[in-house]
């Protein structure tokens, strides 16, 4: 397997600003990886409120009911997040892992089972051996500081190829506040499947019904709307902490018009995540979106692109920088939603290719093909019906990607 | 690309046996290919009843389009099959390519254009050049014969590999009756799709409603339970012709209790060609059977079976000979269908790895790599909810796939 990085990481990684009431440190638990830090502890100041979404899976692991068990509280005051193994799909002994860590973790830091979170990312099926904390969490504890944000981020990595951590300063009526945020996205360890996990941190005084509401309602367009290759982890977890220690006067509702600046900055921060996550897919060489316009409404036009952002028709062609409208045109038909052959448009980039349900009769071949040679591809889909309309975000599907899923046995 | 055989293949290909009332010939149009056969004529003696399933696509062929308007009728007297070109997406000229295409073997044979069926499959997004089926339609009437039903399928092959048919002989209340099939499965064409085409032949005296009723229940057992990339052709066409020449009164009702074995043998040569389509998916090297039970419904078992079979992660697990029960416990739990992750057992061939939502105790990982080892691998999840089952079939998810579907512009 590789280890390059990402044909399509960024450039640089700059350093993030501290949060107030927020540090952290990372260890070697020796979980799975040798050499390598393996757990990243994040601890809250008192007064911390959290919102957490989660995978839909309906076997979800160990870690994901933990967490949403404690959401109903709405404090934390610690974060535990260990890689190298999910805790997925490891019945008993996998309630009893979480146990185990969250009061390991609750007696080290001084705080109630009640307000610590877990998250887990790796091997799925094999007992999690949460004894192994036990050695690292004082340390843990005493050493965290407001520290290094990408090297937090690096911690949570399986076999991501860089580092995904981004920031916003945002004005809170009035009062200025940080949002931090990291993620991790598409990695392999055998056997193990992607894993999207992101925390966000900001210092902005928001309760914790106030915070969920955002987050629910920007996780739709963002870390909702990517895709690898179609299959939902067990693990998927977005949390949310706020520590009011920005200071000002707390959020209580979520049409606070203060909450304007934040919640566009949110929006903002999880889709640059969501987009990071993309860009280190398995085996991608091609960042892609897909924009559905003209759909009967938007949930339709949603369907409809990730019909055609899972095709592996459309993913191969992509890799073989392929103008192959053909295939876009199979995906919308199966996508089972309302559509017209007759009304369809579609783009390459600013070259449409198709239009009125047939070969558009402008449409030159040397024009798609440049665009498709592109490192980022935008494909655009109207279908001539309503108001309806999505973006959402893939990559493309290389052997490299076959490689790494398929070839660690070999 | 690759012109090897899939390993797949069946190791003989035996002659079929004639149908009365069916006589065929193959010739070079040269719709797209050069040198080998691309067009396949059908003719059926007056008095054939016809019935026919098609792609759920919002998308369809002209042909599919063409074809659903015929049905209503009832009868058939000629099938014109072309590869190289799908008349997909083609708008006015594709729907006058087929009206076209259709008088010129109404002309040629004698019949109605309402009896003459239409199938294309290849290139999608470019206009048919019908008028080249009129120097080739006189020669393919005066030609036809009882013939080679191997040479008829491999005229309609795209790239598929090998030519795929099959026959039963069957007892119809005391008569004798003979059914033939053949099928083409996934091939790729610059720019193109997997197309799955299949037309059935029976010299069995059965009327128009009782076919369609048989093939509409037969084929969500068989060619509706395969899939070789999830992905849906905008021309998926299944035909079934009765030529009634076996003689016999005449069948009016489904539930003719003459039709058992009829039925039955329907349904095996059906589920026969649908496995020979998967046998040479692109890139193919395992045929992988998937049987989900104790579903809530048959239904929801079918979804589920989807889900695991159409996981490039499980696929790509199976092409690296991967005992990754994980990626199938993934699979199960995003298919949104009801499920109990406490409940779950897996089985790779006899071998069962998980029971009880966590891994079998007594789970030998060295049986379980001995079945993935398999040129055919049986997987199996009990859900333990209720009594649904389903079986789906696909293959392997490897580099070929992908080089088949992105490389050959490379």
């Amino acid at each position: 397997m590789s280890t390059a990085v990402s044909p399509l990481a960024p450039k640089s990684y700059p350093a993030l600003p501290a949060v107030a009431g927020v540090r952290f440190a990372t260890a070697q638990a020796g979980i799975k990886y040798k050499g390598r830090t393996d757990v990243l502890m994040v601890l809250l100041d008192e007064g911390a409120d959290v919102a957490g979404v989660f995978t839909k899976s309906r076997c979800p692991s160990a870690a994901v009911d933990w967490c949403r068990d404690n959401l109903a509280g709405g404090r934390a005051r610690a974060l535990l997040v260990n890689s190298g193994n999910a805790n997925a799909f490891t019945g008993r002994k996998g309630r009893e892992a979480t146990e185990l860590s969250a009061r390991y973790v609750a007696e080290a830091a001084g705080c109630a089972m009640g307000e610590v979170f877990l998250a887990s990312t790796g091997v799925i099926g094999e007992p999690l051996p949460a004894e192994k904390f036990a050695g690292v969490v004082d340390t843990l504890v005493s050493e965290a500081e407001a520290g290094d944000w990408q090297g937090a981020a690096r911690a949570i990595m399986t076999t991501d190829t860089f580092p995904k951590a981004a920031s916003r300063t945002i004005d809170l009526g009035g009062q200025t506040v940080t949002l931090n945020g990291i993620a991790k996205g598409a990695g392999m360890i055998a056997p193990d499947m992607a894993t999207m996990l992101s925390f966000l941190f900001t210092d902005a005084p928001i309760a914790a019904p106030v915070l969920q509401e955002l987050l629910s309602e920007q996780v739709g367009g963002t870390f909702n709307a990517i895709t690898i290759d179609g299959d939902t982890s067990t693990s998927d977890t977005v949390l949310l902490f706020a520590t009011a220690k920005a200071g000002g006067e707390r959020v209580e509702r979520a049409d606070d018009p203060r909450l304007a600046g934040f919640r566009q900055a949110l929006g903002e921060l999880m889709r640059e995540l969501a987009q990071l996550i993309v860009k280190d897919g398995e085996g991608a060489r091609k960042f892609v979106s897909v924009t559905v316009t003209g759909a009967e409404s938007d949930a339709s036009a949603k369907r409809i692109g990730f019909s055609i952002a899972n095709s592996p028709l459309v993913k191969t062609a992509i890799a073989g920088e392929d103008a192959n409208w053909g295939r876009i045109v199979m995906a919308v038909g199966k996508a089972g939603e309302p559509a017209d052959r007759d009304r369809l448009a579609i783009w390459f980039g600013d070259v449409r290719v198709a239009v009125d349900g047939e070969r558009d009769p402008s449409y030159s071949e040397a024009a798609a093909s440049a665009a498709m040679r592109e490192e980022e591809i935008a494909i655009r889909v109207d279908l001539g019906l309503g108001e309806g309309k999505a973006t959402v975000w893939t990559c493309d599907l290389t052997k490299e990607y076959v490689a790494i899923n398929g070839d660690y046995r070999s």
